[in-house]
């Protein structure tokens, strides 16, 4: 059924005289093209495009050992409703995997197998040269599997001391610093913060952050678990916003946290941004369609997914692994729900 | 840096023996669970659990001939802002490809890779099994490749008459005739259609079924192109309303349409659901959440994806191209938008 594609006979040496390089370096603009300078990629690339040169594929690997393909593991979510900031971060792992000459495999559990049975699997089969984990929880299994199978991983949240330190995360514990203080700073003193009551790491470090920046202003922040089902969200934060001392400003751990938010203080007559001063994380598309906009914290979804690749990469191709986790900034993204 | 995982020396005759069943039946749980009743792969499963059996995948592979590895061209989109319908999409490839033993792998061209060469590269390594297409346009160039190539596809999408007819798409046509329908019911006589300027086979379909629709109940619809920036769609939208003889229901090509509509009704005093009846396409998660709610039409992408996948395995597995599309019908999802 299938047609060998036609080959042109231009070869990596035909490319190398035409545009005045060494085959390395055509070599490393089409597998380590982070190696060379962009003017001389540049270069290189218009001449690999003009003459239509195409490198044996199977022949490339062989040599390299590698089959220049990720594994991700990617968590289940809703058609209906998927989660946005999943599908961006799998964008932005896709463009910075793409410009490194990699592609990402999709993993997921077949019927019947476990996680790590479907990890075992393509390390087996040889389909896969490493890893890419998100969503790290506290004690992964999917981690202490990799480690202890030496098999090259990266890791979007943290691992254990003891575990390879090839992760990128964002410090949500700052960012929430921040917050806080700008909600201080607008005059609020008594301050809540709304936590899912998953105990998932991130939100975990978000309340920490909320705790100790309430003690740098000498507050005593309230923490409130409301649940993790959209009623039982407005329930809980309608009578958190009916109580005689209700918090006049409230930040939440997360945006669809303050979704729940809007609606109880609608239903309570409270207006956000001028009654109550609201703050969240994550910066989900429609945060910005919400009235009054909401002020949040967006995660470099970008810079994390180029950290991730290359700290891969450096594992898979070079056999280093990095001894040191990497903490990104979060970026405040301000709007009017902050109050004036 | 890898290690073998370790081998259990389960065969497959030790599963069969133990499930009662023949060899044939266990290689098919593996990997063509679909052959099977939900009975037996059910005690199947149990059984290849309960042993730890673990297919040899290098020698499955070499045996069928496949990788088991489905390459799906993904569009480039804005990790900040990412298409949901797209991500909606993806979960449910992923879901459909699991269930039958497949993996999907996301492919973008390279550096200096045409759309062409990226899938020609593929193919020549033996990566993957087939591609799954999306967002089809006419005269597709990748459609038009692979037809060439001879090499198995599915489509998301109509293809040309004389191109494989591995494809399946959404009635969009049908599903705006019933809009139309329920817009006329409510007393509308002077009804619009919003199209975006953009020629995506998809909008001009939606369009069609608008002129269909309007026909049948005697009337001139009329279409408008407000154009695909966000601020040319309101500042045309809000001309549109703001006419003397202006529309009392719009039907838009898709929800974003719908978006700047909403923006311009409120900027002319006109209340959406009382003034104005409003439909639009796509069902985006947002839609929900507008005020008033918007009635739009859901694709059914978890069927999509299964007659995607299921068509494509049949051109794999057993050679046989379907010989003609699947056409899904659209789900009405009614809100106050169109008024009571």
């Amino acid at each position: 059924m299938t047609r060998r594609p036609r080959t042109r006979g231009v070869t990596i040496e035909d490319v190398a005289r035409a545009a005045g390089v060494s085959r390395q370096t055509i070599s490393n603009a089409l597998n380590a093209p982070y190696r060379l300078k962009a003017e001389t990629l540049e270069r290189v690339s218009a001449v690999i495009e003009e003459l239509g040169y195409r490198p044996d594929q199977s022949a490339r690997s062989l040599k390299s050992g590698t089959r220049r393909i990720i594994g991700y593991p990617t968590p289940v979510d809703d058609p209906a409703n998927p989660n946005p900031l999943m599908g961006g971060f799998l964008e932005a792992v896709v463009a910075a995997s793409g410009e490194v000459g990699y592609r990402i495999l999709l993993v997921r559990p077949q019927p019947g197998q476990s996680q790590e049975q479907a990890l075992d699997e393509l390390i087996a089969a040889r389909t896969v040269d490493g890893f890419l984990l998100s969503d790290i929880l506290r004690d992964d299994p999917r981690v202490a599997h990799l480690t202890g199978a030496g098999f090259p991983f990266a890791a979007f949240g943290r691992t254990a001391p003891e575990q390879p330190q090839s992760w990128v995360d964002v410090d949500s514990v700052q960012a929430v610093i921040e917050l806080v203080g700008m909600v201080v700073a607008r005059g609020h003193r008594r301050v809540a913060f709304l936590a899912s009551s998953s105990g998932q790491p991130w939100m975990d470090d978000r309340r920490d952050g909320f705790l100790a920046g309430v003690r740098r202003h000498g507050l005593a922040g309230q923490v409130y678990s409301p649940g993790d089902d959209p009623d039982e969200i407005v329930a809980a934060t309608r009578e958190l916003l009916a109580g005689r001392n209700r918090p006049t400003a409230i930040v939440a751990g997360g945006d669809w946290l303050a979704l729940g938010l809007y609606t109880a203080a609608r239903a309570e007559g409270l207006e956000i941004g001028k009654d109550l001063a609201v703050a969240a994380f994550d910066d989900l598309p429609i945060t910005g369609f919400l009235q009054p906009a909401l002020t949040t914290v967006r995660l470099p979804l970008r810079r994390i997914a180029e950290a991730l690749i290359s700290r891969l990469l450096q594992i898979i191709e070079d056999g280093v692994t990095p001894q040191a986790g990497l903490l990104l900034p979060g970026e405040l993204v301000i709007r009017p729900s902050l109050g004036p």
